[in-house]
Order: C-alpha cells, then structure tokens, then sequence
C-alpha cells in the first residue's frame, strides 16, 4: 500500500466553478489510470479556521502506481491547464504508510 | 463519509525516534477512538523535493465523528505533549468529499 496526499490553497479569486472544474476533471481521469486503487478529491468543510482549501488522496499499491499516476498525460494536462493556474500553495506527502 | 486530512512539517532536529513516538502513539489511540472508520499515518518516502514530512488521513462516517476524534483526551493529549513540540508547519483540510 502506497498512498498519495496534497493539499492546496487556492489563489484569492478563485472561484467555486474553477475548483468544480478540477474536481470534475481529476474525478474523471480515475478510470484512465488503472494503477489507481481508490481516489478522493474535496474541498475543505470550512469548519477549522486556517485550514486549506483542496485535498486529494490517492491509493495505490506501490510506489509505482504513483508513478504511473503522476506520469500520466491526462493528469499532467489537468495539472497544467486547470490545477497550477490557481495555486498559491501545495503541500504534498506520499507515503507507504 | 468525511475525512480529515493533515500534513506536517517537523522542526530542524526532529529525530526520528521523535517521529516514531507520535507514529505510535496515534496508532495506539486508534482503538479509543470508536467514531474512527480508517486511519492511516505516515512518514514521507522522500521521493520528491520539497514534499513535506509526514500525514495522517482519518476517515469518519460524519463531521460528528471527526469532532469526537479532534476533542478525544488522548488525542489531545497526545497533540500537546508530542506532536506541538516538534510542528514547524501544520496544513489540514477535513471534507466531506
């Protein structure tokens, strides 16, 4: 078991139909990437002041599962068009638990 | 389902017997805890730059869940008197997905 988390703050201004569009894309690209063994995206509940905005866990078997999603040229064309455009921190940890 | 998620980063000097201590003792927590679904900790495997150091992803069937797992004694006890000494940043989300 191998697991992948991040974390991110959205840039002032972006707007809840932008991170639907993130949400949607990587929500869709799960079954392109058969390395992927469970998949979560969400947006912070907004019950802790300070937290941040965006979450995405992924599971794998190994690391090179994470590999195989990190590479993959669906997930880099979402990362490049609609994730990196409103960033304005990531925070990232994989783990083999 | 809801999940939080937090990602740390330790001070300079953290040790990791200091590391293990927290690692343990949430995994020991885990059965006082019985709102918790799924919990999983982790140290970084140290694949990529700038990633941070360690997670923890707790899974809940509801927010009520969630809250009784953040306000446990143990688990605060357990944030005071081994986790708070050695944060040099903490990021967390919780979702309901």
């Amino acid at each position: 078991m191998f697991f992948h988390t991040a974390l991110f703050r959205w840039k002032e201004g972006t707007t809840p139909q932008e991170v639907a569009a993130v949400r949607s894309a990587l929500e869709a690209m799960v079954p392109d990437i058969p390395e992927i063994r469970h998949y979560r995206v969400g947006a912070d509940a907004g019950l802790v002041e300070g937290n941040w905005d965006f979450v995405v866990v992924a599971d794998f078997d190994d690391e090179a599962g994470w590999r195989a999603y990190t590479a993959h040229p669906v997930h880099q064309s979402i990362i490049a068009e609609l994730i990196r455009p409103l960033v304005a921190e990531r925070a990232a940890v994989q783990s083999a638990g």
